[in-house]
């Protein structure tokens, strides 16, 4: 099978909002008047992002939904996205299975694959998604305000236990490595979430490489510092009842896994009842686990409000 | 360095018709009233797009132009691009060489970064580029008609002499290794003449795979087929008059070189004076060198008139 007939075959539909879709040199959308258009990239490389074994099924879920997850940190709708495909081989079986999850997620979110790019080499997935968002009503890492609240959305942690597993560091029962597995593989964009968000968070991101790691990427953005009350950040792991986890261990998970894809965001305190509302509407999980403060970095108190000394830290590609 | 220092140090400046720029979950951007936004996606991956040795001020070039190169084909101004680099190591003489060759064309086109990625492994270039053209006027591939002139722009199969040097397969002389390597190394997008054919042209594509086959992109979609005069096209490649190669190669070279990033377009015969001022106004040779005929597939006609059979092919990434 060629180039072409890889496209046609896998990843060509007819165009439905877009004004022209995969097929031309360019792709063209026409945009809706008053709307920002938010625009985001990742990539996912095989031993780094996803195990050679993974279910192609799942990598095609992972790979839209980890950029899905960056509009959702926006409060964007997903409107579009570009697939660059670069693949050792056409393995059909694979196609297909990859092929499947990735139109799942999109059809899900209404999100149209427009245009992309097939090329040889070793394997590397890069998707471009495209969202939009009323002007001026995007979520942005620098508006956290002194006093707000820190929320994070879902659970955060599971996805490490898996990774932790996939090493050979961690031993759990089957049902809890299944259930991390998914987080790891198949996570959600909390997009509604999101959209219920606008004109609520005063800033957000989502959690990609550790709590603490995009946490510190608000505050960096917005020059303040923060508390986090380390007994309420621990119930996060949904999981952490199965596993017999030392507790240091397990705070460093929710505070430094990644690969959980929720969100992490700030509110003004007299908004709490909204923030719990969005969340509800969302049907999304939201916990209030800190408060902005003067200053700069993340003090960790314990459950009597005690500084904690910690020398975690976040994911680096290069570090 | 890590990740977020290199891109701070790179591939972070202010953003300035941006709404937001590199450094959120999401860049934005606040589109023109009346126009549609043209997206296309390009990687280049080495050993199968460039060469272990290219400088890497030609890679930064190449990887942009390639991606300029499809919005020209629509007719479609730069206004932004995400950049996702895979790198087996944090190398900042590269990195810098490559961000010098990147930032230079962007500039020289006005074209924003506003976002991208950055991870490790295998060499791989990603860019995704946005462009804008007034609803309605870009150009397609779908839009040929029967009776139509064909036209290319500057000059075709350049690129692939330095590719058969590389190879060890041509000697050339030292000046025309360097005209052809550079042809090769550093495409020229043809942007302004695209935009100086909206409403002109009647089909366009640009010539990456080899003008036979991105041609036959344009007749496939449009469901036309086409003769070229061969007299008129061999005069395209700039260099046959210093290269010793037989007139089989040569028109080879011409019609399957991939690499010259031109433009293969469509126009109207009455329009002719049309399209010569279009070339002129935007600096570009462009040269008629055949007609749309009903059917299906491309026939060579010699200096006589005559069908000449052929069995070229164009470049296909997985035939």
């Amino acid at each position: 099978m060629g180039e072409f007939d890889l496209i046609a075959r896998f990843f060509k539909r007819p165009a439905r909002r877009a004004v022209l879709g995969v097929g031309d040199d360019c792709a063209l959308l026409a945009p809706t008047p008053g709307m920002h258009l938010a625009f985001s990239t990742d990539s996912l490389i095989e031993g780094r992002h996803f195990v050679s074994t993974v279910n192609p099924i799942h990598l095609g879920h992972k790979a839209l939904a980890v950029n899905l997850s960056d509009l959702a940190a926006c409060g964007a709708q997903p409107r579009a996205f570009l697939l660059s495909l670069t693949l050792p081989r056409v393995d059909e079986t694979w196609l297909a299975g990859f092929a499947q999850g990735l139109w799942a997620l999109a059809d899900a979110f209404d999100c149209e694959l427009i245009g992309g790019d097939t090329t040889q080499g070793p394997l590397n997935i890069n998707i471009t998604v495209i969202g939009d968002v009323p002007a001026g009503q995007a979520l942005l890492r620098s508006g956290a305000q002194v006093g707000d609240d820190i929320y994070v959305s879902g659970h955060l942690g599971d996805a490490r236990i898996a990774l932790e597993v996939f090493r050979g560091q961690l031993s759990v029962p089957e049902s809890v490595f299944l259930t991390t597995r998914a987080r790891m593989e198949q996570p959600t964009p909390r997009i509604a979430l999101g959209m219920a968000l606008r004109g609520l968070a005063t800033s957000a991101a989502d959690i990609s490489d550790g709590l603490l790691g995009d946490l510190g990427h608000i505050l960096q953005a917005s020059q303040v510092g923060a508390e986090l009350q380390t007994a309420l950040a621990m119930p996060l792991m949904a999981c952490a009842a199965h596993v017999a986890l030392p507790r240091a261990q397990q705070l460093e998970y929710v505070l430094t896994g990644g690969d959980d894809y929720e969100l992490v965001f700030t509110a003004p305190p007299h908004r709490r009842a909204d923030v719990l509302a969005a969340g509800i509407a969302s049907h999304t999980p939201v916990t209030c686990i800190g408060t902005v403060r003067a200053g700069q970095g993340v003090v960790l108190l314990d459950a009597q409000g005690r500084a904690t000394p910690h020398r975690f830290t976040s994911f680096d590609h290069f570090a």
